[in-house]
Parts: C-alpha cells; sequence; structure tokens
C-alpha cells in the first residue's frame, strides 16, 4: 500500500517563494551550488522517499523486529534501504565532503527528513540517529576517529546510536550511573542504558554507539559525564571489523507504535570486556551531546509535522473519494463525496493551515541554522543563532503534540475506516505520540523556553524573535486583504510580551507558579508563530499570483487557510495567554491526598 | 497487572451528595429499594469490575481473538467472564424481573457500565451489547419472541449484536441494501454487514443478530428499514439450539486498538438459508433502533469517561511513586516524586476535573433520565426527557473526545514509559480512539445538536437546558467564595444563547456555513456544562464539609478542581463561542483543487 503523500509544490513554495532558499548560494561554503541543484536534490529525495522508504512503513509494522537470543532481526528490506540511504548520500547530505558528506545545506538535511520521516518514521530514525552519532565524532573527535568512524557511518555501512537514558536517569542525567574506567588511551565501560532507538538490529555490519558515562572519579552531577564511542563490534585502526565489544542487548521494547523502530535495553561491559573512546573533552559530554540534542529536538518537530502532512493528505485523498450521505441542502440526491460536507471540510482546512504553517516554521527555522552557522562571525550570524535557539523548544513541542492532533483529526475524516488498519492513518497516529515524549518532554521544552531561553545572552534570544515578528506586523498591517489579521496578530502579541515579562518575575518569585503555566504559554508562543508564518505565505502567495497574473487554487488556499487559521486561533491564543497570568495557585496549592 | 483503579469516593459522592440518588426510590417502579440496596449494587459492581473483568484487559490484548475458518477463537477467560456477567445479573441490572432482570434504576446500568468499561472496554461491549439487543426485542417484539430469546439473553446464556452499518452504508442508513423476503410469518435475509462489534465469537453457545434490513417493496431511504431477530443457531419454540442460520463471518478487523473486541463482517443469507424474524412494526426499524442508539450514544459517552479515569488513576499512582528530577528552588538535593513538579501536577488537576465533571455530567443526564422514563405523564416527566435529549449528544461526543484527551495526558505524564506497553496507558489511549468515531461520528452528534435538539418541540430541549443551568447560576451567583466563577459562567451563557440564536438563523439562511461550526459550539456547549457540574461539586462539597465540621482534603480537592477547570476553560469558550459567529465563509468557499 502506497501510503506516503505529500504535495512538492507546498514545499518548494514555502522554500522558493516564501524563504528564497538560493540566497544560500551566496554563502561561502554552498558557493557552488546554485537554485537548480538543490531542488534537483530534493525531487531525488521525493523519490527515493516514495520508492524505497514509503513500502517500509507498512513492512515494519506488519513484520516488526524480533528479539531472539540477545539479537535483533529486522526485514531485509531495512537492511537494503539503510544501504542504500547511506551510499545515495542521504545519510549525510548535509555534511562536509571531507568525510563522504556531500555539502548542501544544513536546512536541506531538514527537507530531506521531512520526507524521510513521512515516508518511514520508524526506518528514518536509523540514518537520522547514524548521522547525529557520526556527526558528534566528526565534531569532538580525534582526526583518527573521525578517519576510522565517520565514513563508515555516513556511507551505510555501519549505523550509529546515543545512548543517554538509564532507568533511573531518564530527564535527569545528573544522576547517571554508568562508569568508565581508564585503561590506557582507552576506557572500560560499565552501565546499563535503557530506551535506546535502533540500540540493536541487523541491518548494518556494526552499531557504533555513543555512550554517556561518568570517568571514575568525575565530579557528581551533569558536570561529570563523558562522552564515549563504543563499537558493537571492535574496530582496528584501519577500520576492520574484530571481536565483539561486550555489548548486549537485553531485550527491545514493546510499543503503542513504531513498531519498525527496535528499542533497545543494551548493557555494556557485564563480562567486562567493553572498550570505549573518550570523544571529546572529558567531563563534557553533555556539552557535546547537546548539539546532537539540539538537532534531534528540531527533527522531532519535523517528524511531527511530516507525519501530519502525510496524514492529512490521505484524509484529503478518502474525504474526495468516499460518498457519503446527502447534501444538507438537497442539491443533490445522490451520495456526496464527504469532502463536500462542511465538517469534514473544516478538519480538512484546519489540518491543512496547520501542515503548512508548521512546515514554514521549521523550515525558516532551519533556514535561519544555515545563516547561523555559515555566515561570517558578527551581528547577523549571532541574530540568527539568537532566533533557531528561541524557536527551538517551540518547535519540538508545538509540533509534536499539534502533529498528533493532525494525525487524530485525520482519522476522525475516515470514520470507523480511520480506526482500521486498512488504512495507514491510525499507524500515523501511534507512531507520531512518541514526539511529545522523547528528547526531552514537552513540559520540559517548555520550561527551557520560558526559563533559560527567555534569560540567556540577557535575553537576546527573545528579543530577536520579538523583533523578527514584530517587525512582520509592523511590514503588514495596513495590507488591504489581510491587515485586519496582522494587526489582531500584533495585537495578541502586544500581551503575549506582556506576559513573557510578567512571567519573568514570577520565575524569580514564584517559581512552583511559574513552572505551572509554563507549558501553556510555550503553546501560545507556537500560535503566534503559526499565525506568523501562515499569513506571511498568504502575503507571498498573493504577489506570486500577481506577477503571474491570476490567482489560481494554489494560491488561494494560502490565503483562505491563513485567514481560517489566525480567526480560529487567535482568540484563544489571548485566553490561553489569560490564563497564564492568573494567580490563582490551586495546582501548587493542592495537597497530595487531595488528588 | 491490575491496572483498573477507580476512587469509589468520587462516584459516591455524585450519587450521594450531589445527585442524592437515593430519592429514585421514592418512585413508584422502586419502591422496593432503597439507598442501601443501591449502594451495595455499586459495591459489588466494584468488586466484580476489578476481580473478573479487569484481568481480560490485558488477556484480550495479548491474545486477541483469532479468525479461524470464519469462526472467531476468543480467550477462554472471556467466556467464563460472560456467563458470569449475565449468572449474577450485571447484564439486565437494570432491567424489570420480568424476564430476568433486577429491577434496578436506569441510572444504574451507566454507573456499572462506568465500572466495567473502565475494567476492560473490550470486553464489556458483549454483555453491552447483548444488553442493547435484548431490550429491543423485550421492548418491540411479540411476546413469544420475548419469551424465547429475551432470559437467555440476560442470563449470559446467548449474547446479542446490533447489525446495521453496510460498506456503502455507515452514517447514512438510508441506503442499506441488506433485504428481508417474506416467507410465512418469517423472512429470508440476505445481505452484508461490517463492522458488527462481537458479531461472532465462542463467548456464548450463539448469537442473536438484530439486524435492519429492507422488506421487499418497502419505501426507499429510511422509511423503509425494518428491523429483524436473526440467531447464528435457529433456536427452536421452547429456546433449544437447531442447525446453523447461514450467518458467515467472512473476517474481522485489525484495528488500532480494542483488540480483545472482535469486529465482524458478517454475510447473512449468501447461501439463501438465513431465517429472520420482524421484531416491532414493519418499515418502522429505525425508530425501534433509535432507543438503543440514543441508549449506545450515552454509554460511548461512558466509555470514554471511564477509560479517562481509571488512565488518570494509574497516572496519578505513577506521579507519587517514580522519583525523577529535583525540586525546582533546591529545597530538596534528592530526586522527587514527579508529583511534586508543577508542570506534572497541572496534568493531573486537570485530568482530575475532566473526569469528575464528566462523571458528575453523565450520571446527572443517567439521573435525569430515570425521571423522564419513570415519572408519571406530566411536567416533570416530559421536562427530563427534554433535559436528556439535550444531553445526549453533548455527552457523546464531548467525552469521547475529551476523553481520549485525558488518556493522552496520562500517557504524557509517564514520559517514555507512557509508550510502553509495561503500562496500561497506552492501550487506554488506543481503545478510546473508537468513541469518537463509533454510534454516529463525533460530527454528526454535533449537527444533531445545533439541529434538531435545537428546533424538536419548539425548541424546548435547549430551553430545559438553558433553565437548568442558568438557575444554577442564579441561585450561586453570590456566593463568597465561589461567586466570582459562578458569575463568569453565567457572562459565558448569555453569549451562548446569543450564538445558539444566531446559529438557528444561519440553519435556516446559510446551512454550510452553519455546520462549518456545529462541533466548535457542541464543544462550548460541552465546557459550559462541565463548569456547571464542577462548581455544584464544589459546593456540594463545601457544604458537606461544613456539616463535618471540618473540610478534608477529599473536600478541597473538589474545590480546586472547580477553580481551576472554570478559571483555565471558561476564556477557551469564549473564544470558541466568537469563532462560530464569525462570518468568514473559508470553510465553505474553498475551492476542492485549493486544498
Amino acid at each position: 500500500m502506497d501510503s506516503f503523500k505529500v504535495d512538492q509544490r507546498d514545499l518548494f513554495f514555502i522554500l522558493k517563494d516564501q524563504l528564497n532558499y538560493k540566497k544560500l548560494c551566496g554563502l561561502e561554503r554552498y558557493k557552488d551550488l546554485n537554485e537548480k541543484t538543490l531542488g534537483l536534490l530534493i525531487s531525488e529525495a521525493v523519490n527515493f522517499a516514495r520508492g524505497v522508504v514509503a513500502p517500509l512503513n507498512e513492512i515494519g509494522e506488519e513484520q516488526p523486529p524480533r528479539f531472539e537470543n540477545g539479537r535483533v532481526v529486522c526485514p531485509a528490506a531495512f537492511r537494503e534501504a539503510f544501504q542504500q540511504y547511506g551510499e545515495q548520500g542521504w545519510t549525510a547530505a548535509a555534511r562536509d565532503v571531507r568525510y563522504g558528506g556531500q555539502g548542501f545545506p544544513h536546512m536541506l538535511r531538514i527537507v530531506i527528513n521531512d520526507l524521510m520521516y513521512g515516508a518511514c518514521q520508524a526506518f528514518n530514525m536509523a540514518p537520522s540517529l547514524t548521522h547525529g552519532a557520526a556527526h558528534l565524532i566528526e565534531s569532538f573527535g580525534t582526526q583518527e576517529q573521525k578517519e576510522r568512524f565517520v565514513p563508515r557511518m555516513y556511507d551505510g555501512t555501519w549505523a550509529g546510536t546515543m545512548c543517554l537514558t538509564e532507568a533511573g536517569a531518564g530527564s535527569n542525567l545528573a544522576v547517571l550511573e554508568t562508569t568508565a574506567t581508564p585503561e590506557g588511551d582507552r576506557y572500560r565501560i560499565r552501565g546499563n542504558k535503557i530506551f535506546i532507538s535502533w540500540g540493536e538490529h541487523d541491518i548494518a555490519e556494526n552499531i557504533i554507539h555513543l555512550v554517556l558515562a561518568r570517568i571514575k572519579g568525575a565530579p557528581p552531577g551533569v558536570r561529570g559525564i563523558s562522552l564515549f564511542i563504543v563499537p558493537k563490534i571492535r574496530v582496528d585502526r584501519n577500520g576492520g571489523l574484530g571481536e565483539a565489544n561486550d555489548v548486549v542487548c537485553t531485550g527491545i521494547e514493546k510499543k503503542m507504535g513504531l513498531h519498525g523502530s527496535p528499542t533497545a535495553a543494551l548493557t555494556f561491559g557485564g563480562k567486562g570486556g567493553c572498550i570505549g573512546y573518550l570523544c571529546g573533552r572529558e567531563n563534557r559530554g553533555l556539552a557535546h551531546m547537546f548539539q546532537m540534542m539540539n538537532s534531534a529536538r528540531i527533527n522531532t518537530g519535523v517528524s511531527g509535522m511530516a507525519m501530519a502532512g502525510t496524514a492529512y493528505q490521505n484524509a484529503l485523498a478518502y474525504a474526495k473519494e468516499r460518498r457519503q450521505g446527502r447534501d444538507l441542502t438537497g442539491r443533490d440526491s445522490a451520495q456526496i463525496p464527504i469532502i463536500d460536507h462542511p465538517d469534514v471540510r473544516r478538519m480538512l482546512l484546519w489540518m491543512k493551515a496547520m501542515v503548512d504553517g508548521m512546515r514554514s516554521m521549521i523550515y525558516s527555522g532551519a533556514y535561519w541554522d544555515d545563516l547561523a552557522r555559515e555566515l561570517p562571525p558578527g551581528q547577523e550570524k549571532e541574530r540568527h543563532q539568537n532566533l533557531v535557539d528561541f524557536l527551538t523548544p517551540i518547535i519540538k513541542a508545538y509540533c509534536s503534540d499539534m502533529g498528533f492532533r493532525v494525525c487524530e483529526t485525520a482519522v476522525q475524516c475516515l470514520g470507523g475506516y480511520g480506526y482500521c488498519r486498512d488504512y495507514p492513518l491510525e499507524q500515523y497516529l501511534r507512531d507520531t505520540k512518541i514526539m511529545s515524549l522523547y528528547e526531552g518532554t514537552n513540559g520540559i521544552q517548555s520550561m527551557d523556553l520560558m526559563g533559560r531561553k527567555m534569560t540567556i545572552k540577557g535575553g537576546a534570544c527573545f528579543q530577536a524573535f520579538r523583533r523578527e515578528i514584530g517587525d512582520f506586523c509592523e511590514q503588514n498591517r495596513l495590507d488591504n486583504e489581510l491587515g485586519g489579521r496582522v494587526r489582531a496578530l500584533a495585537a495578541v502579541l502586544e500581551r503575549l510580551w506582556e506576559a513573557a515579562g510578567k512571567m519573568q518575575e514570577r520565575y524569580r518569585s514564584d517559581q512552583f507558579l511559574w513552572a505551572s503555566c509554563t507549558y501553556p504559554a510555550l503553546m501560545a508562543f507556537g500560535e503566534v508563530t503559526m499565525a506568523w508564518r501562515l499569513l506571511d505565505l498568504a502575503l507571498v502567495a498573493r504577489s506570486a499570483a500577481e506577477n503571474k497574473g491570476r490567482r489560481n487554487d494554489f494560491h488561494l488556499g494560502k490565503v483562505h487557510q491563513a485567514k481560517y487559521f489566525v480567526d480560529i486561533t487567535l482568540p484563544h491564543t489571548l485566553a490561553t495567554i489569560e490564563t497564564c497570568l492568573r494567580p490563582g495557585r490551586e495546582v501548587v496549592d493542592m495537597p497530595k491526598a487531595a488528588f
């Protein structure tokens, strides 16, 4: 069943018309690229997602990985796809050519992930984690480590993982107990890790684990954590495989979804024979890992959005096809396609706006990320970094929770069929639920946004965001068609800035009350970001149509979705802001025994 | 794993303190009952739910029914439980003693279902459908039919089903194609039905299907549909089993959840040998079925609420147990139970309010339903019927969608563990998703509420609801502690009545625009109903505490949850009302090609 659906026009419209992404080719790192090359890569990614990745979504669900005597057996199709994914350059599309990358903008990795996650979330986690692990080595490893591990990970020969979580240390890594004992220029690793995505499998000939552990004698807490490279099978200096490295998989989780992706519990050094190599600086492991974690947070938002995207397209296709019920006003006596029922259209238009808005939010963040990385040092580089820093927890939490909500709505469009596995919708709903939980729960994201991101660099991250969205409102407040809605957004923003200020005071005076409101506050930030991106898309669509001399349905859709979203969302944003400011302390004061 | 959790105090507080349900014993039908008997029944139901039904939740998930050569094989424990359920009187607790019922108030059937659905939704559908089918025969069948079928269904010997849906006739029964050809005093049935819950199984010795079909020559549309009794195995006049009745199960659905409950596709009379008996009047099948459908709609709300209830209790137990992270202000250097994190408390308090509010809404509806059924003819009987009629689509849609939302939030409280099958939360989330889809999608419920229920009987249903909630506000608007919130509710109600009036105009002038807003309007009605029930519960809790001379945590919890819910919900209700009144027609005007 070919369930993966995407409308490429939506992607390219954001990239070309809204963001004018070819400007990236003016940066030193991308000077050999041009818009055509970028476009070709995306079209090829669509083909690869459709042809190779999409079929895995059902295969993984029907033949999930099996745990057998310490090994995890995956469908053969996953192994083939993983190798092709590496060989054809998708894993390292945005990495430098030096270790096997293709040198494309970082932004394109997000676009590629949009397609690949939409096609099969469970599979795409494998190359995505491999990329993350290899990129860590590329960033912090020694020259020798880079040469030994990175190229084989980028080309699909080996896979990689991130090993953070332990049974007692989930959201709080400070208490992790895995140890590393020095032994010459290497370490003996001992400890147990859980929830390791693709922690064990047979889709690559080796797995390179990036493991957080505590060197004997290191300070307690997060300041005593280091990062280690721990291969499943030992690797000699030339990359040749040696003996097993005492990394044992003790089981895989039974999960709500993502059945194609094995989530492993791993024991390192249970027999004392696990060798690891320090990656980067001693006791700086968490700081190094943060590079990957930020990227993983954005990717989690991408997953939520991408699954929402294909869920919406599937619901749309069904609604055009399925005939059920009669026209309300009796204009037609035959059964009509359900897309003609206003309540179904309501759900479809909302989903369309959600997907387009989330995609625009994420692609904008990815675009700024490239500028932050590649611009020469200076104010502009700084400003873009601040924007990305502020947007990261919003992308992670808003797009994961709302991606789930879109998948739920897509199920609803299908009626009883939405609940059945004959259609892919119920799987998207199950698969997407993890996004609000991993890579830092959404509650944690909200504390990061309303705490750290509001205060670091003297508030520069928040100010950069505020200026960016404020400038948009200023420039478009008098627009004939959309000015009223732009002014409505500006009015909500005024209240939001006020609320953010008051929450900052509360952060200092009553941290418990503050923390009981950070999640709704994050969602309010998410909603204004959506309104901004959608209004901008609508304005861009209108100009594009004017340039072409006529408005077509594609452009009209962008305008309708923006109007609808803004009108039905901003009143709720305002309500949310009010609830964040209320003095009521019931959440905090509630005695435990009163629950 | 004993995952079913319920706090009986919450149930009894609504029944005794809020509703004073012993007043039902003053009705003629219940004159032999007293509060103690009612209480005993409920305590026994808790024991049965815990001891017999709850273990089935995991058994059904781990050993789902298998389809083998036209038969469906269920776990033996299901068969035993089904028989006990009937034998011990749970199936027919609220039915008259004449055919094997126990004569308890109808309301107690809702309370029993609350417990049994919370313990195992997949299983409890079997006796619940059996009850519905038998009750239809009891209501509309001939004397002979009643005696032949009903007692054996109530006592757990036989099961029953409702066969409505066909592949082309889901929400629109008008086009159903199953036929019935007269043959003496019986009929030959031919047709295919899908989505038949417990349509085939081996947990009872026979299955009595209640089938909607069209008698040859009947008028087209819904006016030509009749109701038939179609046993799986033919039954002689004395209830003896004969030969198979040509009802063939052609498969069962693979579903997102409810894996313990087989959802069958059935072919009636594929070989021409299917005999059915007309139940009730010719061409009045849909009207007869409506008795069952209304009841099924309320029960769907009960399911959503009940699963939300046990999901909340499970999340609460986990949050008290699980230690993770440090106190925000560093008061404590050890890891603290996550219930001490404000963002977790936020979710818990919201869930608590949701569950208690939905339960109060549903129990109130059930109480009014008893009065509507059992009061002597007159204004009071009428008024209570009107209240129930109005509340039914709200209970169905609001409690199913919000029950799902509560289960989602409960998963969130557990972090990554919420996604794992080691805990029951992910199953509740999957199981509860069906509630918004079956028994009429929630979109259909919203059109029923804002269309039919607003207009029938000259608007008497709406007026009854309006008066009831309005009287509450009038009586409590000056309360020292909660008066401000009561007045806030009253202010929202004013806007809601205005909006309901404007939507009525629109219903006549622009039905498409009307239908694009019925769902949010229904949710606004749901929210004010919740605010009302929760404020009432808080006031009742306060008096109860005053009578006892001290406020304990239990009572304080009722007050806190009401304050919190009202404060964070009503601003959104107001926002929703505004969005229902906006003139924008994007949903309607959107060209199909623009999606």
